[in-house]
């Protein structure tokens, strides 16, 4: 790969009709939106909803996305599944459809003991041409990804190949201590959808993969921590905090329901359908109180745009 | 169908041949002995290790079973899946395969309210041609179903189109629990691996769906709670506690590495191999505590042989 | 009681000498401090590091803080137990000491059917002449309340005996839920520490018991909520909201250790000593990120405070 | 100590009266009979309902056992706790109240991280004159304690002052890696309820800790193990596996639920009083199928001792 994997690199949500079909005009729309914004390009993960699809519906998102991404940027493919037959099918997959690295957490529906999940990535290591990422998604779903495991397969397939995506609660220490104990070479990602990433950043990441719904602001605070914008920083970070905090209450669904809202209400999305079951959905009055944390949001990005610029 | 679903209805496990591919030829020898041996057809659920297998691999298993099935008797396809939309595609095209039932649980990765639960059962009971049996696998994994929707999904649809494989804990009151709110009406279905048949057949069952690693135990005890021969019911049912009681400990890797151990020494499969990453493998200790109780099982079974024929 | 129950009550928390006894004149100080500072009252609860003291310290504390907050405001001991018989037992104590309430949660070690949580509480409400909080903490320790046992509680024993602290998340939703149901007659309590506090308030509420280490902004936050004054809302919920992030990443001990290391740094408690085993401790870039958080929390309350006194 | 700590050592039940207060004339008959059946000693524990008693009457049990068991056997005092503190302190009581050694779980309410569960047993080890038994207890409830603390605790203070209690699914293989890590150097004993007995006996155990109610059974089956009566040992262990795994079921209440009604039956406890709230309780169809299988394991005690004698 020569196009470097860093930055903002958000989760592309998956649009769907009123017929619960994939809205691939929808997802060009939110592609083409989120290049304009500043992303560097995108991945899929949970939030893309991709444990919901039909098998043809992951297959055809990873295609879509491959496609659609392009020369503009890099695609990163969530492949985590079951069984690490199943993981290399989809990285296989992914790398035909052009993706610059996979990304895969352990299998969820089994607790597996440190060498079961170090095999898995090893073996998922050895059958793609492409970084993987290793993420822990313990913060809200699975088991957590004993450092031990980490550091081996750092150790193991090199920094250019074994990257980080650590959310197991709390992030900071977590991050930090897998960024000492591989001496720093560990190329880590903030997953905390920004509620964690000033603290992450000052730890040092690579990028952060938040979600869609409030790229702009994301985009502003990424910028302020690289130009070390102190005042930036927490103007931008105190909104998307409340919002976060806000989504993070419902777990998973807490975050589908907001993002697939915004993204509707943007515009970028035909309907804001989810696929079902899912946990939860907007009550009014989280909606009313997510309108004005929204607005809250764009003064911050528009005041810091304005300072900024003057 | 005009075949009735009930008695033993093992789950079929899933062979596979040292190159981790399914093997077809070991699966068929399963199918038939299990006919000889008494069974009244065949499962697919979590023990035929349906979560770890690609798409592909579980859309082959589903027709393999319903053509080796055949008339012998009946085939029921586990289509549980984490949304709504995967579960109808898994339960149309075993249909379409030949199945007499299909048989669900809610999505795993996440923790739906009763409302979501109700709406997946009952979208899937609409889109599908055949009954469908209400799995509660939370003694294990996954949520419970609660009682209300359970009942809710009976008086909808019917006793013949609702069945109920009620696999919370404690299985028992929660099968009486279930028989009570609906008036006995509800088919219910025993899951508890043998441990806690005895139990569950007096407080009414139409039928179990053990693995297949005890099937001729479990046909002999099945056959002994018919014609109430207390002497042979306690013969047969306490080393079938003793096994699983073993298998339970180590969860659902518990019962796939003592199935494929049991049917590989018996020729049945001509590997082990289960697919990976697992939570367990069985070590040489309690392989031999295994050795020694499948002993004091054949016993059984033959002792209860021979005071029946005498 | 003819003091009301109502506005900030924070919860005190417990402060220890180096050699692990309760420094009661940290105690006092940090009581007299937070009634200066704009508490209505104190409570005990589950950052009193109750469950980590002995019988007989948890006996002296309740005896300390009834004697202490005497006459300037009121005192709610936290009594949930393990068993009825120890709730009442710390219930009826409580009242001695001249506590205005007590708050409970169910037990933590049984997970315990609804008709059991019911007779829990109802038992209690019996045993005691002072209101019951029940509080549902589920969202970081324990069972969720059902809301057809806090509804119930309610009518049994009316809206001056029977309130609600529920904290199962996600709150908001589930204290509109709980409001509903109750016609609006419940007495509802935020428990969130400040992170959802706007929203909380909005839906309505009584009053909100935070921790100690935010209290001066809190309090301004309560003010500012009270009278609309939405700039200040946003203005002091931000910072607020960032630092309880922080906090609640690490789950019970990360409120601990950061409330322990702010009451030291502003010289109320003599060490930050916390009772072990604990479950996290503050790195260094947590506790930097922390101080750049509190400055920030310090200019907001000025700010408020100028442009409320302009 | 001179007296040994070994063979059956059944964890006593607290006999309560109607009012609720234990009755120290039942518990006095409990131990009477637990000697004359062939207990080594008795213990206390999460089936003692330790959690849910008062202090004092904690305290009280404690004293009463001492005196109770006195020259009979040993006695062995639970006294794990939510802090350190209230651990040291229970365990330097029962060191007063003629204890021969303590156990303790990890706290319950916390998930401490293993340099936390370290120093929690360290402290308490160098705070009682009396062995520590380290009991993982995680099968039912707590979390599980790392094999490395085990073994760094036993090579810190040496095998007659740290023993073990491990109760962590699948027990056996647990055990098995304990043993080996330290060179057959751990003292362990099995807390299966008997469910395990037989394998984790032939693993290696020192004894084991079985509730009361099926004491005969126990002391047979365990004295069938020493003299390595193959026929006898399956003879006794399946009655008590299928009792056990009829408790079970329903977690520690399902054991606390059924040892009551037993020993309330046997006449030994005035009352079947168990200490509230609790999960579960006897439904009509269980206890029918409990009485059954007592009766089937009597059979087998009688048969045992009769072949035996013969």
């Amino acid at each position: 790969m020569t196009r470097q994997i860093s930055g903002v690199l958000p989760i592309a949500h998956t649009p769907f009709l009123e017929d619960n079909s994939i809205d691939f005009e929808s997802l060009r729309r939110q592609v083409d939106w989120g290049f304009e914004v500043g992303a560097e390009g995108f991945c899929t993960g949970m939030v893309s909803e991709l444990l919901r699809l039909t098998y043809d519906e992951r297959v055809s998102l990873t295609n879509a996305l491959g496609e659609m991404v392009g020369d503009r940027g890099v695609f990163i493919a969530g492949v985590g599944a079951e069984s690490t037959k199943q993981a290399i099918q989809y990285a296989q997959h992914a790398e035909k459809a052009g993706a610059a690295a996979v990304m895969a957490i352990p299998p969820l529906a089994t607790r597996t003991p440190p060498g079961a999940v170090r095999d898995y990535f090893t073996e998922l290591a050895e059958n793609v041409n492409l970084p993987v990422i290793v993420q822990d998604a313990s913060g809200y779903v699975g088991q957590p990804i004993p450092l031990e495991v980490s550091v081996g397969l750092l150790r193991r397939f090199g920094k250019d190949k074994i990257f980080f995506k650590p959310e197991a609660t709390p992030i900071g220490p977590n991050l930090s201590a897998l960024r000492d104990a591989t001496d720093g070479e560990a190329r880590i990602f903030d997953g905390s959808g920004g509620i964690c990433l000033v603290d992450c950043a000052r730890r040092g990441v690579a990028g952060t993969m938040p979600g869609m719904e409030f790229l702009p602001a994301v985009v502003a605070l990424w910028k302020a921590l690289q130009r070390k914008d102190e005042a930036a920083i927490y103007r931008l970070s105190f909104p998307i905090c409340a919002l976060v905090s806000l989504q993070l209450q419902a777990g998973l669904d807490g975050f589908l329901a907001i993002e697939k809202y915004v993204l509707h209400r943007n515009g970028l999305f035909k309907t804001d359908v989810r696929r079902q079951p899912y946990a939860w959905s907007l009550d009014p009055e989280t909606r009313s109180e997510l309108d004005r944390l929204l607005v809250k949001l764009d003064e911050a990005v528009e005041s810091v745009k304005t300072s900024a610029s003057s």
